[in-house]
């Protein structure tokens, strides 16, 4: 949308992403070595596969005997086959005979298959006549009740792809596997830059007229929660020679570049004025349909990534989800599945609420439990600096194209 | 239910789950002193209660002029106010004069308001005459656009509550009323003790027979993200007194004793045994309604939880959730809404599941998008140790009162 002026107004949220995808530079991230045990939530830098078939023997899958399947063909409850127990398989142990017709081995879940045997028969279809012979009164197939050597996982499969975000599960596979030392990407440096006259540290003291920096603290704590690590450069005036000088150091020594606050007209467009100075394209947008948020700055200047982010917490929020995110799964080196993070509890909205047309909404909600149900409750108020910060459990997004949603709807909130 | 023996066979989960907590002493953790900066994540430990009124002035939430309201009183486009404009406000800076009848005071959105005025008129809606003189063309009513001194926060409000997970945005709200250091409490220690004479470290070569340990990688990676402190006390042989030994010493040194494999019927027995010789009152379940995860043990030891879970890594994970979290949760001293971790995706069923009636089934699944669409799709196999484990993006649960569930149908996904 331009303005009567030729100016631009606000741009869609998916073009203002879409704009800076398509000007930044994302190298592969360096990678460094590390041991298993510290590499949980890591981003894997290399395909890993398997050096040896898994579990590299038949195994039991069930407590029983372990036979040879032929020998049990036939076998019912009136005329049950004989087996003459001829071992105990002992677990952990490789068994030093060979399985003869008409013989088995008594074998626990996990035991390893001797020679010659192809099958299990669980301990309940079996019964001693005395302690070296058995009947059996069910017939088992081949490969029944067994894992064979490589099942579970064949020599040199792909067990754990580059890009994956190591969980739990998967350090235990590539323990499984003999793997405990794997490449991970480095992570990615953010640099944090506050800027706003009024704004003094949390720890200063603090004068009528003033406010304590918040958003250093909230930016810092979603850019580690995704694999970043935050730089905070520190709280400067609206001075244009001072966050210049600070930026463009930024831009030499990060990944990302985050600058907050410049919440009045003028100070917005010199923190534009600033980045374009900087390097090329520069400013890509700046006024996005989104509430809170609107007046987010995104840029790219030489392939760097840059955002002016609006001084109120609650946009800041926001727009880390809606723009920086994106960006960070992107410099973090992920190449994960995206459905693994589109987490939300589904809950009832406890209250109409109203949307502008053309522009997405971010609604924070509290959740509360009633008679059973979930209860999305929005957290509304002009007073929004901190205690809707504290009280909400997540948003819910009203689309652009839609006016509201009524009391009682199903909504899905996202949860931060 | 007891079989003919009298012996009680497989209980339902609730049922374990009530034992366990009925049982348990829980006692408050220590707690230590840290700056916020480190706090993320960490669990309060004390009732934050704001030291003072938030923003502490009246504060301006556009861009306009600040004025005594009364002046504005009947202003239209046909017949507008005038104002004289005496000063502007800087950002961050405290008035030091009083606004007298008929005049107005240039400030910006987050601006202080000056003595005697008690709202501001928004830029839009006024126009300049000369540098000293507006027109006001829209009445504004006493407190329009604008946030009073303790609107946000008042003095001594509850800002955080004792038990809560500290968020990125918790820990801003914090910074905002100027706390900058907090106490949290302490993380609970978890030892993990392997058994079973077929298991050897992940980093050891490994005979045919024998299996690598994964259980305490996927257990201490868990443990690490929901808050607690993984003590890895080894692999230890399926001897009585070896176990013993360490469950003893773990019983002294930590807040729960996690014992994995163990998977034949005689070694669980051993287990069992174990735990009872402990102290009271021992085992208090033996076998769930659960699958993955039929033969777990659950037990306190003075106070104290223990489990010893079933060597298969799929029901460890299973095992986890169900019976493990709940209690890590109560020793972290989290007393959080427990909606907030209730997160899921929706998604449909890519394929006919069977479930047997009287247990709950948790069925492992790969999350894939079709046509904008999420669809689930079990991860099958009796191979399940590694390679499912690494495929799963989650589980659905089919209840124990069902018997599956169809191709098509809308499942919720527990993503972990």
């Amino acid at each position: 949308m331009r303005d009567m002026l030729g100016r631009e107004d606000v741009i869609a949220i998916a073009e203002a992403q879409r704009r800076m995808v398509s000007h930044l530079v994302i190298k592969e991230p360096l990678s460094v070595s590390i041991s298993i045990d510290r590499a949980y939530e890591r981003v894997l830098s290399e395909d890993i596969h398997s050096p040896e078939d898994m579990p590299g023997f038949s195994r039991s899958t069930v407590d029983g005997f372990a036979v040879n399947s032929s020998d049990t063909f036939g076998a019912t409850d009136s005329i049950p086959a004989y087996l003459t127990i001829i071992h105990e398989i002992l677990m952990g142990e490789e068994p030093a005979f060979q399985l003869k017709k008409g013989t088995a081995a008594k074998i626990a879940t996990g035991g390893m298959l001797p020679a010659g045997a192809d099958a299990v028969i669980m301990l309940e279809h079996s019964q001693y006549l005395n302690a070296g012979l058995i009947e059996v009164f069910k017939p088992v197939a081949p490969g029944e009740n067994v894992i064979s050597a490589s099942e579970d996982v064949k020599k040199s499969e792909l067990i754990v792809k580059k890009g994956s975000v190591l969980r739990p599960q998967d350090i235990a596979a590539l323990a499984g596997i003999g793997i405990t030392a794997v490449r991970v990407y480095e992570k990615p440096k953010v640099s944090i830059i506050g800027t706003g006259d009024e704004i003094v540290p949390a720890e200063s003291g603090r004068q009528p007229g003033q406010v304590r920096d918040m958003n250093s603290y909230s930016l810092a704590g979603f850019l580690i929660q995704y694999g970043g690590i935050p730089v905070k450069k520190g709280i400067f005036k609206d001075v244009y020679e001072e966050i210049r000088d600070v930026v463009q150091r930024a831009l030499r020594d990060s990944d990302m570049v985050l600058i907050t606050g410049g919440s009045s007209v003028g100070t917005k467009d010199m923190t534009a004025e600033i980045i374009n100075s900087l390097g090329s394209p520069g400013v890509l947008f700046h006024g996005v349909a989104l509430k809170p948020g609107k007046p987010t700055i995104g840029a790219v200047v030489d392939g760097v990534p840059v955002f002016g982010l609006p001084g109120h917490p609650a946009a800041v929020v926001v727009c880390f989800e809606i723009f920086i995110l994106p960006i960070l799964r992107m410099l973090t080196g992920r190449q994960e599945k995206e459905t693994r993070d589109q987490r939300t509890i589904k809950a009832r909205l406890a209250r109409n609420i109203s949307s502008s047309q053309g522009r997405e909404e971010h609604v924070r909600v509290a959740l509360e439990e009633r008679d059973g149900e979930v209860w999305a409750d929005p957290v509304l108020g002009k007073s929004g600096l901190i205690r809707t910060l504290v009280k909400a459990d997540g948003t819910i997004v009203i689309p652009a194209q839609m006016r509201g949603i009524e009391e009682g709807e199903s909504v899905e909130v996202k949860v931060y």
